[in-house]
């Protein structure tokens, strides 16, 4: 049997729990359908999402769409659907682009998403208007044997972390793995794609789109060409996983799939690595952005971009960096090359011959180290710096940085070299000492 | 009287050195038309050059063009004119792009010029046959006045040290200061060109030109459209010139012409400036490549920009270079950020979807500080640097850095900080340290 038959085994639902789920959607929507009979609610019901198309790995949320007429006003689909979800489900009302209802039911997770019945593409409002659209494109066009090769892929994304399209992970989305395999035609076509011919900028279609997007990888959308399925894979998780695909073609592995929790290196390791004096930690703990959990981390991400560039900006070189996030703060964790500098610096003016020389030559000519001289056209001039301290200089500028906006900058604190390696989190230690991938533990 | 009125009463040949130097140029003639005639020698004679056009400063060198008719073979007329420079003159045989005679007559500087007498500039082959067209579209285009108006651009071109094409100037030859007083028209209009129109890349012409040339400043020959009278002229020199235009027309001063000789700083000043902490030097000492003085000159610049590459790549930021020749050794001195350096460096490996990337993850996984981790679409890796070390990087890479072919790396010195310090000359030490230009003295 080979390796990818023994992933299969292991991750496909077996029948029990393919009939437990089938049963509790079939009560669902049972259920949901007496209520609105009842209530004289005019509205079809359709199951979307992954257990709807049969491509799930186990334990499948249910996602119920509650298609109102297209004439119904939003403002009335959306009071109707809500009330919906909490007289049925007694759920809680949700509002992530749209508003709908998250509930338990028998046991399973279950969204329910009121929304437009509309008949074809050229009328979509909402990203959930797609929604019932992608499930009947993906079920009018998988072949067979298609949804284990769809959940092979899944799990593979899953393993390697690039699976999901949320802040955290910015990476492959379900929906985006399905369509993969019906482009590629299955797993390992897949793989192999990514590994040979996948580079930044890469387009895929499945129906011919009529607009140009860029981005490190676009898949026009079959059912709304106009939109990118793969908007939301940062070129770093694209990277990544064509990174584990050459890594899972060259040397196949259940890793890759299960990949083993990564251990913490143990404290010995930590404290030679880190007294190296090869370089230096400067870690910066914050509050945690008040914010849903998505947006908390699109801020810790933007956080950590803005801060890398103020780090730069001042000559202080980031190695790499890493952020985590736990116990109500966000710590990132920056590695430099140095984190005091000497007072000197290379200042590069204006052109020789621009308008703007003058005020250059006036400030410098007094206050630089070195006044200014011309060196390829342009004025330089050596002169202080403004800050030889990175913890210095994170103090005064990371107001103006641009931090994510629901960052507290009240609650900053800067943990020093010494202070990083003894308090911060030893796993958050080990990733940014030890960038191994997943698979590779 | 204006300034610059005042500045020619000091810079204009008085009528008694007029009159000397006409008289020698006529008995030079005279004298070498006489021997041509006695060895029945078939060619015209030409005066070229400043003291032909009537542009020179003071005490000009007379060029003497020795014209034979074009059916001359050019073997003979070398042979020939060569002859007449040794016979008449007793002069030096001299071998810049043509072979000339160079000679004292009557205590004035000779250059005796053998060469064919085309007819029209469409058959010019070297350089020097380029030379009488210039002597004559000058004086034909020449406007009441406009030679003084050359003495002052000449003059001030000297001052502020972008006067000459020769490598170690890298500046405007007297013909280009020429022609640009014929273009626009006198020595105010070029400063005020070069201070308000001028940006690198500028094409100018007197002449339609039919081909397209790029330098930072371009000029036309208007006797050869495909040449470019500045292409002697570094960016560095052009936007010298800007400056000094500016400044002049700013505050008109005679320093700008008679610039006071640059005093060296005072000892205690360097120390103390040397001292600070805030910059280290490393000067390299080489003999003098065993050359003509242009080629030493260009052989120089070679060598420091090569070196200030060297740093950079190796991680040693480099402020400011300068360098001397004197004593048979020239000095490169440079101001580094920092001599010595950690351990350890970002390397910027290949792309993530490259085919490369394989070899940077089998070398670095092992070898390096921290291991391979993908950033922006790149592996970047933290690895032991090669060189911490300036001194120890110059001594191994100077054989592969590409300094000029005739200088001679066995005869290398590496001065640290401290010995620079000590050992350099004072007024080297001094143009590092304080970069001002010749007419701030």
């Amino acid at each position: 049997m080979s390796l990818e038959d023994e992933i299969l085994v292991r991750i496909r639902p077996t029948a029990e729990e393919t009939a437990r789920i089938d049963a509790v959607a079939k009560h669902l929507v049972d259920f949901v359908r007496s209520y609105m009979d009842e209530h004289g609610i005019d509205a079809e019901l359709k199951l979307v999402g992954s257990y709807s198309k049969g491509t799930y790995l186990a334990n499948p949320d249910l996602d119920l769409f509650i298609m109102f007429p297209p004439e119904t006003p939003r403002k009335e689909l959306v009071d109707v659907g809500l009330k919906i979800g909490e007289d049925v489900l007694h759920g809680t009302r949700m509002y992530a682009e749209h508003p709908y209802t998250s509930a338990v039911f028998e046991g399973v997770d279950v969204d329910l998403v009121p929304n437009i019945h509309i008949k074809d593409t050229s009328h979509l409002e909402t990203a959930v208007d797609r929604t019932p659209f992608h499930t009947e494109y993906l079920l009018s066009h998988i072949k067979e044997g298609q949804a284990d090769q769809i959940r092979l892929l899944k799990k593979f994304m899953k393993g390697v972390g690039t699976y999901g399209a949320e802040p955290n992970v910015r990476g492959f989305s379900g929906y985006l793995c399905e369509i993969l395999v019906l482009r590629y035609g299955s797993f390992r076509k897949v793989l192999e794609a990514a590994a040979e011919e996948w580079h930044p900028g890469i387009q895929i279609e499945l129906e011919k789109a009529h607009v140009r997007l860029t981005a490190p990888i676009v898949f026009y959308d079959p059912v709304d060409g106009k939109r990118n399925v793969a908007s939301a894979v940062h070129e770093d998780t694209f990277n990544r996983f064509i990174a584990a695909s050459k890594a899972y073609l060259a040397h196949p592995d259940e890793r890759f799939f299960f990949p083993r929790p990564r251990q913490p290196l143990p404290e010995s390791e930590i404290l030679s690595r880190t007294g190296s004096g090869l370089f230096r930690l400067l870690a910066i703990s914050l509050g945690k952005p008040d914010t849903a959990d998505d947006n908390i981390y699109a801020q810790v991400w933007k956080s950590q971009y803005a801060l890398e560039n103020k780090f730069r900006r001042f000559g202080f070189e980031v190695f790499r960096a890493v952020h985590g996030v736990s116990d109500g703060r966000v710590t990132l964790l920056f590695m430099l090359a140095h984190d005091t500098l000497t007072d000197s610096m290379l200042r590069e003016g204006p052109s020789a011959d621009g308008k703007n020389a003058q005020a250059f030559l006036d400030k410098w000519n007094e206050a630089g180290i070195v006044r200014p001289f011309i060196r390829d056209g342009k004025w330089y001039a050596v002169v202080p710096r403004q800050y030889t301290s990175a913890e210095d200089m994170i103090r005064k500028e990371i107001a103006q940085a641009g931090v994510g906006k629901n960052v507290p900058l009240d609650s900053l604190k800067v943990l020093d070299h010494d202070t990083a390696v003894k308090e911060c989190d030893r796993l958050l230690l080990s990733e940014l000492l030890d960038p191994r991938e997943a698979w590779e533990n």
